[in-house]
């Protein structure tokens, strides 16, 4: 029966699409308000993306850097930020203070101001959730690819976790800025490069061709461990040529709607918050 | 050692002063930004706002509800709604349906729309945190309270838990927007009376003389309890005639800056999260 299934049986993606039904302006990284406003929040939380020891300062400048990214693959420039935390009472003022320091060091890194926020007690998991409220005169969507674009990628993927990059990396707000003028459709890769390709598929009605020999990064690594950051977007080849020595094109977008990695279908293995955890 | 310090030890008010040093524009319920944007967010926790058996409509609507009554309180318009979930993986899909047709219903009511929002996994408490943006044409601040001026607030006040009004109640929008050419300062009641009464002090460095027989609602309840989201407010005496018949006069501002009961110094022992639960 319908009505009985779990957030786990349906997974994140099954989840966001109920949900997308009836969110008129969902489907994108951010929201694209009426005039080129953007509006994006992101919750990060304690045991997923950061654990009891990692360093408060590196908690916040994750949190905020992530939500930037989810500007930076629409083009947009940041403005605003306001804060949401749950708190333990057991928590150091310190450590806030330290989480503050880092939301502060990007954000300002990029023009955007912490204007406003709240907090709560929790009993367990820790949390931050940051919005953004963002401006793009020409907002880049996922909905944009056509078959004969070139596809490429901001930079390297895989073994973000490992390296710790998913609490340090720069949001490439600057390279989506830049890419807003050329690119037809944009993603920031935050659940794995295979996972975001299948929302460009589900977005664009359109399919990918990629060349493993040219995906910057390890396999499986690169397709599957998520949190990259990097941006992933097509433009008509006739554009391709300069963005050549900057980026790394790593295949072509196709009419079939279906992830070909070296010619053979490629599934969508990437983080699932609900299916790979308990 | 300062430094030492938790979060209990300073408790929320004391967070946010911390806070607030580094936010610019915090402060007021909402955050205003140039041209009369709001942008406020508050996030609603299963154990402290809501019990794991709360019908999640009802958890949509307070959670929702909440951050109307912070445009209210500014005497805004609120316009769209981004929506961040913390959930078990075991919740059912159709607890999410009903938590966002709960929010859909109040924010409906006001012309607000939801436009996006993400979700991730907890272990334990699962949480909800609703941003808003809105605007205001002449937003009401908390710090322009003046001597002499007459203290309202606009219904009943305690027992909002016994009675689930917490859940179920109407923000304010209207009468926040009608108030908005008469306030001096405005304020949603959502920690206590008292508490409350202790936050215009400190925005406008004025003080208040309140008479407990004219507090509607039960003592000590109404000053205490929390969760009301009533508005209270201050207006000059000439502007007070017309709204005596409409809403509750509860007192007068002064001077000192000191909360006064029948001429009794009252403390501001409203609803603290960290300071009260463990």
């Amino acid at each position: 029966m319908a009505s009985m299934k779990t957030v786990r049986d349906i997974g994140e993606f099954g989840l966001i699409r109920q949900l997308a039904k009836h969110i008129p302006l969902a489907g994108d990284d951010c929201a694209v308000l009426p005039g080129g406003g953007l509006l994006t929040c992101d919750p990060v939380i304690e045991g997923i993306h950061f654990l009891p020891d990692t360093p408060a300062r590196r908690v916040g400048w994750k949190a905020m850097a992530r939500n930037l990214s989810d500007i930076a693959a629409m083009g947009g420039e940041p403005r605003y930020a306001v804060v949401s935390l749950g708190l333990r009472p057991s928590t150091p003022v310190r450590w806030v203070r330290e989480l503050y320091a880092g939301m502060r060091a990007v954000a300002g890194q990029f023009g955007c101001e912490i204007v406003g926020g709240d907090t709560a007690h929790v009993r367990h998991e820790q949390f931050v959730v940051v919005t953004l409220l963002g401006h793009a005169d020409r907002p880049v969507r996922r909905s944009g690819a056509k078959p004969g674009d070139i596809v490429f990628v901001t930079g390297p993927l895989g073994g973000s976790f490992s390296s710790g990059k998913h609490l340090t990396f720069t949001p490439r707000l600057r390279e989506g800025r830049y890419l807003a003028r050329y690119a037809h459709a944009m993603i920031d890769v935050s659940d794995g490069l295979a996972s975001d390709l299948h929302r460009l598929v589900e977005a664009s009605r359109v399919g990918f061709d990629i060349a493993s020999a040219k995906i910057p990064g390890r396999l499986p690594g690169a397709l599957t461990d998520g949190e990259d950051f990097e941006l992933l977007f097509t433009v008509a080849p006739r554009e391709a040529g300069p963005l050549r020595r900057k980026f790394h094109e790593i295949g072509r977008v196709i009419q079939q709607p279906v992830v070909l990695l070296d010619g053979r279908p490629l599934a969508a293995k990437g983080y699932d918050h609900f299916a790979q955890r308990r």
